[in-house]
This record gives structure tokens, sequence and C-alpha cells, in this order.
């Protein structure tokens, strides 16, 4: 690519929630979020990870790092700092970065005996 | 942040479908949809839902509220006024709000004995 | 809405696919795809959809109606004219309108005991 | 179409993720990633596909044609040069087109008994 990196500085997630329980083997089969974090560009990038709820004030920011040229496919519920991600608990997230990224989030919900999946590109604004 | 809160003031969903019925533990496996609205601003934020038929005019609109730096997973089928959304019936959405929001529509369906998901960032026009 | 309604005039869908077999009581359960089209504005918009393959020059235009203020959740599976859409195999779409609408493809896949989902707003350019 | 063929020459998708074992017939149930890019336009595209990693350096380039106005729903999982696309394992995909298409990407993941799939239009920039 001769030309700048793809990706876009801010976004956001309307939609986010961990599953509170889960079936079948871990840690595949676990109920989560992934937030994936695309950097194709040639420096590493700081992300800044704020979290709104329905009653109470944001959390965050939780800090990731993503190096040039790697994805960070972010585990919602291993985060832990400033404090853990709820569980069953409806939330919203903004993706803050200092380089151009990409953002998508998918949710596994294994709360059944088959699990089932939900993807989306997030929104760039 | 420095700039202006992330988002847009219009936003449209083409599909929408309250499956009719339900299998698994209440509330959290009933068939539904949520209508995700992030507020990422610092003042609250009037939201005007508009929903549109196959075959009547469209009803509306329903008023929510999302307070400044919240999230609202409005669920569709606790809508009552002006009136209750039809389960079983083809819809779409507009949301309208006074301020900039991100709106994301997911679907649990249960019909069957293990639930399915689906979800999408909507259109911002 | 004082402003033009929501919407673009032009939109594609790069997956396809109407799975072959179903489970389940139909027509709810039977494994299909919806194409939905949402025109909120005050004409009615025609709307033609162009089908491309794998290995063989493109199907359509298939002529579709959507009245003002309507939606149309059209279903890939019943369209004849000018052929029915080939079960089982792999397609994209084109959408093109007369006026602006706002477009989502939705699969119902139920090849196995419980149904799978999938969703995405189409891509407006 | 009198204008542009529709799509964008640039796209990425952040999740990427090929579930590493599968239930049920072949080939259909099979987990897999299917990378559908549409190519509605009137002369052949060359598609370039890099991947990238959590932990090493990027994979590829991928090259694939999509003949004039045809469709290519690429299986991840049967591309083999340079090197095959590793199960179980996060990655991410930026593709790049000498003309415009449109880039899609739908996963089946049938490592439980019933399958689930996801899908979102891949991020233009």
């Amino acid at each position: 690519m001769g030309n700048a990196p793809i990706g876009h500085t801010r976004w956001a997630i309307a939609d986010g929630y961990i599953p509170a329980w889960s079936h079948g083997p871990e840690p595949e089969m676990t109920s989560h979020e992934g937030l994936c974090i695309l950097n194709a560009g040639d420096r590493d990038v700081e992300v800044r990870i704020t979290l709104y709820f329905t009653d109470r004030e944001p959390a965050g920011p939780y800090m990731v790092r993503v190096g040039a040229r790697r994805t960070n496919h972010v585990r919602m519920n291993l985060l832990k700092d400033p404090e853990p991600v709820p569980l069953g608990t409806p939330y919203s997230s903004v993706v803050e970065a200092d380089g151009p990224v990409v953002v998508q989030l998918t949710r596994l919900d294994s709360r059944q005996a088959e699990n089932a999946l939900l993807t989306t590109i997030a929104f760039a604004g």
C-alpha cells in the first residue's frame, strides 16, 4: 500500500452485552464478546475504550495496544482495568485510537445448548 | 473527547421483525428486538422512532429519552405508546434524534429450542 | 421530516445464498433470504434488482414496487420473473431505485434442526 | 447502469476466524468463512487479500480474480497460496482491488450440533 493505512480513529458500537452463562467446552464456547481491532499501518497504535451504561457514568478508559501490522481481538470479559465489564448488562462502546484502525464487534452466545453468533463493523464517526 | 460527540441524528433499519413465540427462560430468552441507542454526548437526547409497515400507514412517533453519557437498549416489544409493535409482522424503523447518537438493531429469535441472533449498525443518512 | 427522505438510490449485497433445504413449520421456518427495502418518502418507488453469479451472466432485472411510507421485505425465493432464484447457489445483488430507499439483507437458515440468522445493512454506493 | 460500477477498491474486515472443527454433512455444513466479492463492472478485477495476525507478520498477498459481472464467494479455508489460513486463529483481512468491488464476510460455525451464522459488509476506506 502506497497510501495511508485503512481505517478511522473513532468508532462506536451501540449494542454490547456479555451473556451471563455458557454451555460447552471452554474457552472456545464460553459466551463472550470480541472487540476486534485491526491496525494495518506501520506504527503501533494506542487504543482507548470507554463503556457506556444505562444508569451509571461511563467506565474506562481501558487502554489497549495494537502493534504495527497486527490485529487484536480483545475479549471484553477479560478486561479488568480499571474495572471488570459486568455480565448480563447492556452497554455501548466508544473506541478512540491515535492512528487509523478498523473495529468490529462479535458476540458468541452459548447460554443455550447451541451457540449463536452476531457481528457488525462498528460505526466510524 | 475534545471534539463533537460521535454519531448522527437520523438512522434507518430496513428489517424489523419480532418473532411471535419463544422458548426458554424469561426474560433473557424471550424473542425480542433491541434498538440500541448510544448517546456519548454531554446533554440528554430526545429520540423519535417511526415504524413503517407493508400495508398500512406508519406508527409513531415513539418518544424515547437517552441521558447524557448513557445507552438505552430499547426493547421494541415493550413499546406501548402510541400503540404496541405487532408480533410476527415485518416492519422498518426510522430513528430521529435532537443530538448525535449511534443506533444498532439486534434480534434474538428463540422460536426454536436454541436461540439465533442477528445484529447490524443502522444506516446513517 | 422536513428534509429529504432517508436513503440512497443504489445498494449492493455481496453475499446471497438461499439454503436448499429446511426444518420446522412453514412458512416461518423455511430457509429464505429477505431483501428488506424501506421507502420512508412520500411517493412510490420502483426498484430494479439484478443478481450476479459465479459462472454465468446476471439475472434480472426483477422489478419491485415499494409504496410511499411503506416497507417491502422481498422473499428472494418467491421471485419468479424473469426467472426463479436458484437454491444452494452463491449470488450477489445490486438494488437500484428511482427514489431514496434503505436496503438490508437477512437470511434464515434452517437446514439443521435449529435456525440460524444473519443480517447486514447493504452497501450504499 | 449508465454510471460507474458500484463499489470501492479497498476494504477491511477486523474479525476473521475459521472454527477448527465441524458437525454435519460436508461441504455445506463444514465450518468456514466466505469472503464474498462482487464485481458488477464490465471488466475483470484482480484482488489482493492480505491477512493480519495477533503475533506474526501478515500473510499474503493471496491473488483472486473476479470476472466482469460476476461474484466470487472465496472460501478462506481453501486458500493455499502462499500459505493455508490457520484454523482456530484470530485474524483480520484487507482486500485491495484494481477496480470497484463490494466485499462482505460470512462465517458458518458448526462446532456444535446446530450451525450459527454471522455476516457483515466490510469497511470501505
